[in-house]
Parts: C-alpha cells; sequence; structure tokens
C-alpha cells in the first residue's frame, strides 16, 4: 500500500491540525511524537514496553546505523524493523545533522559530505545518492532527504549559499529515490527538509522548493539549534502558511512539552526528540505538573506519591518517588527503564490528550491552562 | 502464619530433595535460585519482569540497603517489600559479607564489626543486636544471623577461633530474634551460618551448634569463596550427612549451573548468587549448551538465532544473537535488560526442570547428562 497522508481536521482557532498517515505497519495517529532510537534501540526500553507506553512510530539515526551494526548486515536482516523488532513505523532522519554535530573532522563539497567515525575514526562520505541507498537498506517506513543543516547564528549569506546545496542535494536525492525501489515488500516515502535559517525570505522560498518534491510529508529543519524559542515560533508562524496544507509536517528535533504544543498551533504535524529519555536518564522527568527533579534531596521521604500522581504509567502505578530518587542515587540500572518509561508515556499521553482536544474542539483553551500552568511552575 | 519449611521428597539416589517453604508472601518451591537485588533492585530488570521469568524469591544486601536508603526510610515505606513493590518472599543476608569483602578498613572485636561505608567513608558497627534490628526494619521473610566468614584458606587455628566467635554472635542473635517482633504484620525467621572453613571436625561440630537455632531454615556459609569445587563439594558431602534433615539447606552465594546441580545432589534447596546478573551484562549467557560470549564477533551475524534456541524467554522469543551482540557493542543500556532476563530466566528454569526431575524420580539422569554436555564444551 502506498504511504499516505489525510488531512482529518483543521482547527477554526489556530493552525493545528488532526491528521493520519497510513504506512505499510500502520497507521499512525498525528500529531505524533516519535521517540529516539538512535542505533536501534531506544535506549534503555524494550519494544514490547515501548507499544505498552503508546510508541506509535520511532525514529532511528542513520549516521549511527551506518556505521554500527552496518548496512551489510541490516541487509541481511530483512532491515531495521526486524533487527530490533519493532513492528510499528519507523522514520530515519538522513544523517547529515549529526555528521556536522557530532564530528569536528569533516569536509563539505558539492559531491557530499566526508565525515570521520566516532567509532573508530574511518573515513565516509555521505553523498545525496549513497544516503538513499543507505536508507533503503535501513528499510525505514519515511525516510529524510541529505541536507546541511545551517547553523542557527549564519548570517544571511551563509544561509543562502547553505540553501543552495541543500536544494542542489534534494533534487539529486529525489532522482535516486525514484530510481530505486524499497528492499523489504514495505513501501518508503521521503520527505524533503525546509531550511533557510532565521531568514523569513530564504525560509518561504525553501518551503516552495521544498513542496514540489513532498508526495507524503515535509519537514522543517535548522531549527532548536539555539536560536531563542520565539525566533522558532516566527519560523513556524511562517511556515503554517506555506507548507503545503495536505502534506504531513515534520519538526525536526522538537522539543520541550512547551515546545510541542506551541508547534502543534502553527500546523506541525510530527516530532522527535532525545529530551524525554536524556533527561529521564539524567533524574529529570516531565509531569502535568511541570518538570521533577525527582533525584533531588527533597523527595527523599515521598514514599507514597507516584512521579506524576496524573500519570497512569507502569512506573505511576508502582513505584514512589523515594524509590526512583534511590535508584538513581544508588546508580541502579532499573532508574534508567523507570524514568524513561514514565517520561515517553508522559509525551504519548500529551499527544494523545492535543489528539483528543483538537477532535472535540477545545484544543486552544486546554493548551492554554497547561502553558500557563507550567509557565507559572518555571518562575 | 508462621513461616515454615516441609520437606516434599528425598531423591532415592542422591541426597537431592524437593521441598516447600511457606512465607506470608507465598509458597516458594525448592530447590529454588534466589536472583540478588542488592539495594533494592535486581539491577536492570523490573519486579513485574522478574515475576514474569519465574522469580519466586529474591536476596538483598543488607550492608547496602542499611546504607541506602537507610532503615529509617525503610520503616516509613512499610518494609523492603512494599518500597520495591516485590510481594513475593526476600531473603536479607546479615551484611557481615560484604563488611568483609567489600571494605579493607574494618575492625572485629567480641562486640561486632566496624565498617566504613564505601558511600562516604562514614563509620558504623553491626552487632549481633542491631543487626536483628536492621533486618527486622527490612522485613525480609527470611534474615541471616550476623556471622564472620572465614577466608578460604584460613589455617586450623585462625578458623576456629573465628567459629567461636560465630558461635557467641549467633547466641546474641537469636537472643535478640526471639526477644523482638515483626514490623509489618508478616511473619519473619532467621538461618543460622554453618561456618568452619574446609575442616570437617569445625564443619561438622558447627552444623550441630547451628541446627539447634534452625526454625525452618539452616545456611551454609564460608564456601566458593575461593576454594577449589572439589573442596566445596566434599565440605557439602558432610552437610548432607549433619544438617538437620527437615529443614531447608541453604548454600550462600553459589554459583554457576554446574555448581547447582552438584549441590543440588548434596541436599541443598536453595541458592543465590550474583553471576547469571553480572555475567549478562558482561557479555556472557547461559545456555543449555554451555556458556555463550554473546559479545563475540562470530555472532555478529547470526540473524537467526536466538541466544539459546531451547529457551522461551521474552528475549530468546525475540532477538537475535547479532542483534544482542549489536546492543553490546554500541553500549545500549537495553543489553543490560534482554541479557538479565534471559540468564535469570535460565536459572530459574535450570532449579524448575530440576523440580520436575526430582518428582519423576530422574533428576541425576538428567544432570548427568547435562553435565557431561557442558562438560565437553569446556575443552
Amino acid at each position: 500500500m502506498p504511504l499516505a497522508f489525510r488531512l482529518l481536521k483543521t482547527s477554526s482557532r489556530s493552525a493545528a491540525r488532526l491528521g493520519r498517515i497510513f504506512t505499510d505497519h500502520g497507521p499512525v495517529e498525528t500529531p505524533v511524537f516519535m521517540p529516539v532510537g538512535t542505533a536501534g534501540s531506544v535506549k534503555a526500553v524494550n519494544p514490547h514496553q515501548l507499544e505498552a507506553l503508546g510508541a506509535q512510530m520511532i525514529l532511528g539515526n542513520t549516521y549511527h546505523l551506518y556505521l554500527r551494526p552496518g548496512t551489510e548486515l541490516l541487509k541481511e536482516a530483512g532491515g531495521l524493523h526486524r533487527f530490533m523488532r519493532w513492528n510499528r513505523p519507523i522514520l530515519t532522519d538522513s544523517g547529515g545533522f549529526q555528521v556536522f554535530s557530532l564530528n569536528g573532522i569533516r569536509k563539505l563539497t558539492e559531491e557530499g559530505c566526508v565525515f570521520r567515525s566516532h567509532i573508530d575514526g574511518s573515513s565516509h562520505v555521505f553523498t545525496p545518492e549513497n544516503n538513499v541507498d543507505v536508507q533503503r537498506a535501513i528499510g525505514a517506513d519515511v525516510v529524510m532527504a541529505l541536507d546541511e543543516c545551517c547553523p542557527g547564528d549564519a548570517d544571511r549569506a551563509y544561509a543562502e549559499k547553505s540553501l543552495r546545496l541543500t536544494q542542489r542535494w534534494l533534487e539529486r536525492f529525489a532522482e535516486r529515490f525514484e530510481a530505486t525501489s524499497p528492499l523489504y515488500g514495505h513501501d518508503q516515502t521521503f520527505f524533503p527538509i525546509v531550511q533557510g535559517c532565521v531568514y523569513p525570505d530564504l525560509r518561504e522560498e525553501a518551503a516552495e522548493h521544498a513542496a514540489r518534491f513532498a508526495k507524503v510529508g515535509i519537514a522543517v529543519g535548522g531549527l532548536a539549534v539555539g536560536e531563542p524559542a520565539e525566533k522558532m515560533y516566527e519560523v513556524l508562524d511562517l511556515m503554517s502558511r506555506v507548507l503545503p496544507p495536505d502534506r504531513a509536517h515534520y519538526l525536526m528535533g522538537v522539543g520541550t512539552p512547551e515546545n510541542l504544543l506551541e508547534a502543534v498551533s502553527r500546523g506541525i504535524d510530527m516530532f522527535d526528540c532525545v529530551m524525554p529519555c536524556r533527561n529521564a536518564r539524567n533524574g529529570v522527568v516531565f509531569t502535568w505538573e511541570g518538570r521533577l527533579s525527582y533525584k533531588a534531596a527533597k523527595h527523599a521521604r515521598e514514599l507514597d506519591r507516584p512521579l506524576d500522581p496524573e500519570c497512569g504509567c507502569y512506573t505511576c502505578r508502582n513505584f514512589s518517588r523515594a524509590y526512583l530518587r534511590h535508584l538513581f542515587n544508588a546508580g541502579e540500572l532499573l532508574v534508567h527503564q523507570l524514568a524513561t518509561i514514565h517520561n515517553l508515556h508522559f509525551y504519548q499521553d500529551l499527544m494523545a490528550r492535543t489528539r483528543a482536544h483538537l477532535r472535540d474542539g477545545d484544543f486552544e483553551d486546554w493548551r492554554d491552562g497547561l502553558l500557563a500552568r507550567w509557565g507559572a511552575k518555571k518562575g
């Protein structure tokens, strides 16, 4: 079955949307948050737990998967889904962003980007063409075009030069994608990525160019890379006017619960971020009352209080803050599992409630209440 | 309900026994292997997973729990069962062994043992009396008497001096235990520990003395501390003749699958060991074909083979050796969970099959077949 996006509803009071992505691994209700499974594993939780907490779709990192276990092994395995035993949809990034962010040593040319493995220092190159091949081998349902992720503080000249390269790479990526086929019997689609840094005219032009290649969805890249949140929202305001409404809108690498609600309000349908997993492992969880540093001494005696009394996850149904804090202090591995389950469940629940309120037509009121609640907690 | 042990059957061809321990947290079928939950957590797996893989009873370490989270918090929590959400039976050691093994700085006197916390260097003392109080606060179903674990290479004079101290401590421990009550509404019992190093006359005398205090069970300590396996089996041969047959026999800190089968054959009913958990995290699993270093390069392409084709655990039902090896190589936290689930399941399965063969009367044949199979693999 060909991959497709169906827009189900747009709010009358904001650009927020309700939609559904159809894939050969099942449907995905949007807005959706995708947990990050960097190297074939969402850290500290198993696929059964991921399904139980409501994850509809996960993200894999092409840079990591390409280096380890490598495309040959993934081909032998019949693709990433079978290798990691995840039977729901997967999206992979192109690896371009991680080549730029993880690796000092690199060379950017018209042809592609040369990078060194952080594992063994070996030299590799991603071109738009071989990047298609790598992502065909991984076999994600949705794959991302190779782009240059322009730094958030780039001047206009650099941003424009970078955008032109991204656009030429997109054309080459699309050509290779059309010339090749999925390897494992399920359909694949690719999303073009809108760059252009914080410059509205570049962003608008980039969106128009990218839209020509967007069959199912289109991504907004180069945000949440250090610029103020207001700048990001400005770009998203613009995007909400220029992105094709009948395509899924994916905001890459974002973000906090607040970011998600603000971006949904601006027409974004898909998200991914390492934040819920990473924060969980570092002692911070998200709750309906705001962030909670569960490792703090003040929680040491909270024996009857779960991380979040409003939460129905396995962790909150069973364990106290005092127990979680103890596990963290004692360096017990179990804390990674339990805190990750909670944070991912919170993100899934946030998106599920977002969808429910969009259906009911009161998303904006609910959102405003939450943002006020969380904003008050920040001070 | 008072804790009790019932001997159900003794093999006609060895000293192997089938039994049942009754506790307020449910029955325990013996022979039983107890996973080690050092500081209120069996490393990398949650209580639901532990139950699912068949763990009947777990062990907690008093030394660790006393230092962190501490007895005051455990009292507030209503005991360890409630704190860690484990509703099946628990056994705690006295902490004496870990004071000796983890800590260079200590002083041993008639009164008790002075030790320093490995966490903050603070000074503490365990006496037989306060050790009862600490284990009452933790609230395990079965608690262990405070003893001195004599080194395996001690000379006879030291071994005898050490045994006398252990015996005086046992008398004081028993007195305090009788003078106090469980704190959380479920019954507790204590097991005395037979020491005496590798000296048969000391061991025999120790067993007779300890047996006077054994209401439900009796433990054999001071083995698997560096002596050859044959020495251990010699002591266990002796124990099989002198331990009271109507009490549960617990061999502390043992061991490999081979050790378990040999010890069951000598009348041992209960075991604990960190080995299945620790080996799992270090890249080694136990299988019905013998040990497997799943991190080895030769397993890199075993995409259709689980850790153990004979195993029915979650890990073996879902994941390949190639995937486990990849997770280990990539340093992914999930490998700890998956490999621990497998190894603990293997130990539970080994004990479950042991019990089944004891019921059927062919334990010794089955054991010999397994030992031959594993012995052949060692060469």
